[in-house]
């Protein structure tokens, strides 16, 4: 059964119509320019700015998506997801947007800010152990205990539909794109940008980007199966995922041009430019995009390169310590 | 003779004519909406965003405009601008975009990082003692004996008429204003925007925001004429203008709503709004229509307020010192 065929995951149709749901409720972030960073590359780069994202990321587009298609028995016993970040705000924020009862399983030493920002969008937060419990088991079982609808944060079909429509976006925008970057963690946004270019520009290289320390993605690319690792100490906590899902793996694995990594040192770099010179707020994860182009500079050369930063949300505090260390 | 009929004084046409001159040069900068925002302030907030227009700053769009309508002879000999801060940089940047040599007057203190952008520009940069020279005087002095050009950072007609631009976009974009918030220096924001409503939007309240330790203008309104002020101590460096321009002051008198003022530490909480909530890096200067709207929330309930955030030029280290400190 090749990809397409499989009801379990999505086609290009499913982003136009997630991209249906969620107009008028996620925002159609911009798509910023830097004469800095074209003239360094000797080329033109389109950075669409998901950092600009309602609830701080891209994982808003998923979350409301997903949440969109309950049935009204779904809608009336409502929505459990684990994430002690993005898409645990994203799931919040849509919920409420919904008018369903959310519930989030967050670590118990998660930054307070992030319980705090969640319970502020209403949902009932659930902290958990995380050496010593499973937040996944935790999730099932409260799903299967209270009814609630589980909503994976990537290896789920309407999630990766909804993700995908921020490079729809992209190239609704900007036109042609000869290669284009973005965060990879689970595999979400990459998969769904994957349908995009493959139905409106097959000839755009496709780069997903993960942290050095963190590279599952790139050896289930090697090995040609989903490989899981331990989850990776980087500044990129958007993307300590130990794997791909399954389903984004099978969209991802013939249609990415490569998978790389970048530094944690990298990232930083990237947040100084982003902040400096962009005057824009990235958090780590978001800069892995950029960094990733940076390492393939030559050979980007007089080309249209999008690049996509995912999410804004760091600690100003964590901010300050990372870019003026 | 009233200002409409002062050559001097530019009109709303001059404001057209400035926007005609900068398509395609200047950014369109976003207009950004926050929910936080507006559930505060019970109000609709829409913040122009020129801290994402080129080299930082609205400035670029008065330095354009002026530098444009140069004739053969002021190209070949050059423009001369005293400015440490974004005036400067826009100079630098719009003459070289225009193919004309610059020359900025700088103070000997100001930051290594601010020179360097100048000259990066392709500047020349002449520096002088601040506590011993009057930059004016050097100014005028390198224009007599070079024969440049001197563009005022504020009180010159074609540059009021550029920043005049900022309004004029913002409401094209998101239609009737109630009321308009922005930074007070010299007045050639305020001024051109007061041209923009006078046309536009009549009956849209405006106002000037000043810091707390420099309220020149507020003190000018109140006397009916110019006053000057001592350099006043604050971190809107941007606003740090001992008096307002005569011209500006000539359409701002019967224009504005009111002049109001902000604190340092109102400022430093704006910061930490724009860039924890928004992910945007404001500098101090371009926070001060946001504090200034604050304190005027309660008139503000269910209006359409617009915000212009006038620069994002602000070191991180020293970003990081004020917001995280």
């Amino acid at each position: 059964m090749t990809p397409q065929q499989d009801p379990q995951i999505p086609d290009f149709d499913a982003v136009l119509a997630a991209a249906g749901r969620i107009k008028g409720h996620a925002h159609r972030t911009p798509v910023m320019r830097s004469r800095q960073a074209d003239e360094a590359f000797g080329a033109q780069l389109f950075f669409k700015c998901e950092n600009l994202q309602r609830a701080g990321a891209f994982k808003f587009r998923g979350a409301f998506n997903a949440l969109s298609r309950f049935d009204a028995a779904q809608r009336r016993a409502g929505v459990v997801a684990f994430s002690s970040g993005n898409h645990g705000q994203a799931i919040a924020l849509s919920a409420r947007l919904l008018g369903m009862p959310a519930t989030v399983v967050m670590p118990k030493d998660a930054p307070p800010a992030k319980v705090a920002a969640t319970e502020g969008y209403g949902a009932r937060v659930v902290l958990f152990d995380r050496f010593t419990e499973d937040r996944e088991q935790i999730g099932r079982r409260l799903a299967e205990e209270q009814g609630l609808t589980l909503v994976s944060p990537f290896d789920h079909t309407d999630v990766i539909a909804g993700q995908g429509t921020a490079a729809l976006e992209l190239i609704e925008e900007v036109g042609p794109l000869d290669a284009l970057f973005m965060p990879l963690g689970g595999g979400g946004l990459l998969a769904g940008s994957a349908l995009v270019l493959g139905a409106l520009a097959p000839q755009c290289r496709l780069y997903g980007v993960e942290p050095e320390a963190g590279n599952d993605g790139q050896q289930s690319l090697r090995a040609g199966h989903v490989v899981w690792i331990d989850v990776p100490r980087t500044i990129a906590d958007g993307a300590q995922t130990p794997h791909i899902g399954e389903r984004n793996f099978a969209i991802i694995r013939h249609a990415v041009s490569d998978i790389l990594t970048a530094s944690d040192a990298q990232l930083v770099e990237a947040m100084r430019f982003f902040a400096a010179r962009m005057k824009l707020l990235v958090e780590p994860t978001g800069c892995l995009g950029f960094a990733g182009a940076q390492g393939l500079k030559e050979t980007l050369r007089g080309q249209r390169v999008g690049v996509l930063l995912s999410g804004g949300n760091v600690d100003l505090r964590r901010f300050c310590e990372l870019v003026a260390g």
